[in-house]
């Protein structure tokens, strides 16, 4: 629209016309009508990111989990509720052009194996819940051929850099971002962060600041790095 | 403090100078420290009919899960996560003097058998969750000696009103009311809610209508059937 187009000729910020994909939130991966499991996740800190980009210039789709937070300006936003629906909303935004992949959103690692149509009847005193694998989203993306510049995030509460180093590799990451949730004074519905972000052959830490400072000075790492 | 003293001395509503307590919003079930297994609730009908109690005259704690919602003018909330946090509340809340005690909250029904102290690391393609059953609260409160007049829900997606019957008898409820949740319209995330609600000789159906308007029904039922 005008605004936006506007907005765009005045741009001259690090990520100037670049297309940028952020999935931000929890998923929910439903049991039966009423029951899901889900992750602990505000979605803050993506949309803290979502915010950052727009400013440094870049075109934002912000696909985010079930969240009570305002879209920022300029930012197109889809909705979804579970990973399957995350991870083919991610392939669409990268289909439609994308330079950047930024993946804060925090995924539920497994979904049941199947959802009951109708909610299930309290039957004795116990209960299982069988649950099955859901895709990697950030490593299918940087699977592809046409792969973006891709930004992981690692929530862990212990061997924290261990686990970020590897997920790095493993997943074929440019850059993750890593936080420690078992910290009570940062994280999760916090409005402060405090992350180390690794590359490969690099890292840099930015200490407990609110997430909006954060947001900035992770993209204004990611446009270095990405420009190399 | 002063201003709820001297709003009681100006009460003349049908609970005036009843204690009201109400459960609203799910209840989280911890997995690990970044994973838990919820119900959909977005505490709306609990809000609003704790507002709905406060407009009647009564002094009203409001028991909430995780919500996103403002707490109501005059009413004392208290904020809980699991079924057993949600349990010892309202058994304090009712030990202090309760003369109608609403549970409207989506308790999960079960809960993990153990909670893991650090995130579970993604193993295999597949997973199990072992859960227990939660114990009820409404029923807990309905069983005591001192019980007060105990109003639960019920959210049925199949055969409703026999359900609901069901539930008032062997709960020992004193009114129940039920609402359709596979309705797309209604109930859940909406700001409308339709139900019937049942006691033992009689029911009474209220159509789709804003919930704070259902709210101020369900109290005026509830403070006619108190009284009897």
């Amino acid at each position: 629209d005008l605004a936006r187009a506007c907005a765009e000729l005045f741009t001259t910020g690090s990520l100037a016309g670049k297309r940028v994909v952020i999935t931000a939130g929890p998923t929910r991966e439903a049991i039966d009508p009423v029951r899901y499991v889900s992750n602990h996740s505000s979605g803050k800190m993506g949309y803290a990111l979502a915010q950052a980009c727009i400013e440094a210039g870049a075109r934002v789709t912000l696909i985010s989990g079930p969240v009570h937070l305002p879209t920022p300006d300029r930012v197109h936003r889809l909705n979804v509720n579970s990973a399957l629906d995350m991870l083919a909303a991610s392939g669409k935004a990268v289909d439609a052009g994308c330079d950047v992949f930024i993946a804060t959103a925090a995924v539920a690692d497994y979904r049941p194996v199947s959802v009951a149509e109708h909610k299930i009847k309290k039957a004795g005193d116990a209960m299982t819940i069988e649950l099955v694998r859901n895709p990697d989203i950030v490593a299918t993306m940087a699977a592809r051929a046409d792969r973006p510049f891709v930004v992981g995030f690692a929530a862990e509460t212990q061997n924290v850099e261990a686990y970020a180093l590897s997920k790095l590799r493993d997943k074929k990451l440019d850059m993750i971002a890593c936080n420690d949730v078992s910290r009570q004074d940062i994280g999760f519905q916090s409005d402060d962060n405090a992350m180390v972000i690794f590359w490969n052959g690099g890292s840099r830490r930015l200490d407990k600041a609110p997430k909006t400072f954060i947001a900035r000075e992770l993209v204004s790492l990611i446009s270095q790095h990405f420009s190399q």
